[in-house]
């Protein structure tokens, strides 16, 4: 059952399990601080295939068959998939996906889409319209650049507040019942722009949309930031992450001690080069379903607030002068242990 | 209520009703048999904006804007809203709906979307997720040319097995009660490839998802093609049609007095030089928007099904050398004097 919440939040009154989640990764990722939390690293950038656009819907496959495999689960076990990516047409993820017999669902909410993908496998699950439903996405990075920004044997000089293109993939498979973190309610985001131009720091333009998305979930379900262990973003990077943090003290609230951004935890900003931090559908998605999901059932996290963070741009609206539409979905995660936490 | 009938199928068992709807669209469409239909046409393909992407944008505003008019409801009335579009990063659907305080839930199914956004408001309403949800889609021939295929001054030759993207904008309004057309149930489609290469032949790639998807959906409730008043597809055009119900007829089932595609409907093509017939997001849309819904309201139809049909093609993966995997949704829904058709 679902208990609505106003304002696009909603409450699973018998809250999603996520049964098991994979994360693959490529070769930065290897080299960042959260290698060992991955399922599969390959340092391969193509992934053994021709391409690097094959090379992502590789890395989904893998990250599809590897989250089943741990719940002894086949592809006719799954009644829905939502899945997206970044690539024009979401072809990794139609690709990854076909002739496979899963009803797909699929999705473009850009770097929010392992959040956006969790909001509605939840929804469908806690209303009856899917028993087990997976959610799948991913990023690579020259895939990325050389469809957003230049082909990489051009060189371009990276801004200081360029964020880089995870080369990953993630996916978690939910279900009514069973052992595993639970999803207890979500805040759907609205699309905010506050005028950013610069499509070199989408951290400062998805920002506001973080803080309207969060600031309505707090609002819908009596919450404050301290109610939780850990409050992530997606993919805000050094810059956003700083943007929201300040928004939040306009308002006279401090989220310092609890907030982290996976773009600024997946690499080591010291040493690996990724300026203002990781970005891609894949970076919230890798973090997710490997880091934080293992946290959660280990108990280090207990009640987690991820919340997916997208820019949604193209190059064409940017050529024609337009400012950069954001938006954010926040899901609220529990560890198996937090029965008593109502929200 | 919902119940789950396997493989993607789910019936509404209090059925979401479709309460209001409008359909936008251009020139051509305004020359074509379904004129009449549309709320609103416009013969400037620009719609007064300085672009054709910024034009297709205008669109689904002006159809958002006069479906919930319809209704006197206001942008704040919407729980939730499902859309996207075709043009890459779905922009036409990030800036419509860009600070307007509606939750948006973007989706990509190619022109599927209508199909697909149907699928999600009703599972939505009817898991009790929203009371009240939108869904918004919409394509641009203009727009798409230059995307998908050469900038329109090259004055590229057509094969006759393309297809004329359609411009126009379709939105529907769904609500938990209310009067309109019923949403009884629908089956969420698989990926299908059957190989076809040819981007010029997007008809023949999608037949076999839509022979995949119908099948199921007669199977998971029991039906067959005469229980249907009316069985339409999104955009298979002459090709893909034909194509279709010989993929019937290869089980002995015979559908040509029940079946039409919404691409062969929307153009006259003895006059209007389309080829195979129309095509995008904007055709399903505006045709079930603005025509279908109209007869579903007047009772001429008592029983639709809609099938959404959407290739899941990329310039990239065409030039990469891939086939094209073709998707379809499909949704059944009635006039609101059936009381008793129990599916």
């Amino acid at each position: 059952m679902i208990q609505r919440m106003g304002a696009g939040s909603i409450r699973f009154c018998d809250p999603p399990v996520i049964l098991s989640s994979c994360a693959v990764g490529g070769k930065k990722e290897a080299e960042g601080p959260l290698a060992d939390a991955f399922d599969i690293l390959n340092k391969d950038t193509r992934f053994g295939t021709g391409s690097w656009e094959k090379a992502e819907r590789k890395m989904q496959q893998l990250a599809l068959d590897g989250a089943l495999q741990k719940q002894r689960l086949n592809y006719s076990d799954l009644d829905l998939m939502f899945a997206g990516d970044l690539l024009n047409q979401c072809i990794s993820s139609s690709f990854s996906l076909r002739d496979k017999g899963i009803p797909v669902l699929g999705l473009y909410g850009a770097c929010s889409t392992m959040a956006e993908g969790l909001c509605l496998a939840g929804m469908s699950i806690a209303g009856g319209a899917a028993q087990t439903a997976g959610v799948l996405t991913s990023s690579h990075f020259a895939a990325s650049e050389r469809q957003y920004r230049f082909p990489l044997n051009y060189g371009g000089q990276r801004t200081p507040t360029a964020q880089w293109t995870v080369t990953g993939s993630g996916c978690a498979i939910l279900g009514s019942a069973g052992d595993g973190p639970r999803l207890m309610g979500c805040t759907v985001g609205n699309i905010v722009d506050m005028g950013i131009k610069d499509a070199n720091n989408m951290g400062a333009a998805m920002a506001p949309a973080a803080y309207d998305t969060i600031r309505r979930h707090m609002d819908a379900f009596s919450l404050a930031p301290e109610d939780y262990d850990l409050i992530v973003t997606g993919d805000l990077g050094d810059v956003g992450a700083e943007l929201l943090q300040i928004l939040f003290r306009r308002d006279g609230v401090e989220t310092a001690s609890v907030y982290r951004d996976c773009g600024t935890m997946i690499f080591d900003r010291q040493t690996q080069d990724v300026h203002a931090g990781g970005s891609g559908c894949g970076c919230s998605a890798v973090v997710l379903c490997g880091h934080l999901l293992k946290e959660l059932r280990r108990g280090s996290i207990k009640k987690l607030l991820f919340c997916g963070t997208g820019a949604m741009l193209s190059p064409t609206s940017t050529q024609q002068g337009e400012s950069i539409p954001g938006v954010c979905h926040a899901v609220t995660i529990v560890s198996q242990e937090v029965r008593e936490w109502t929200m």
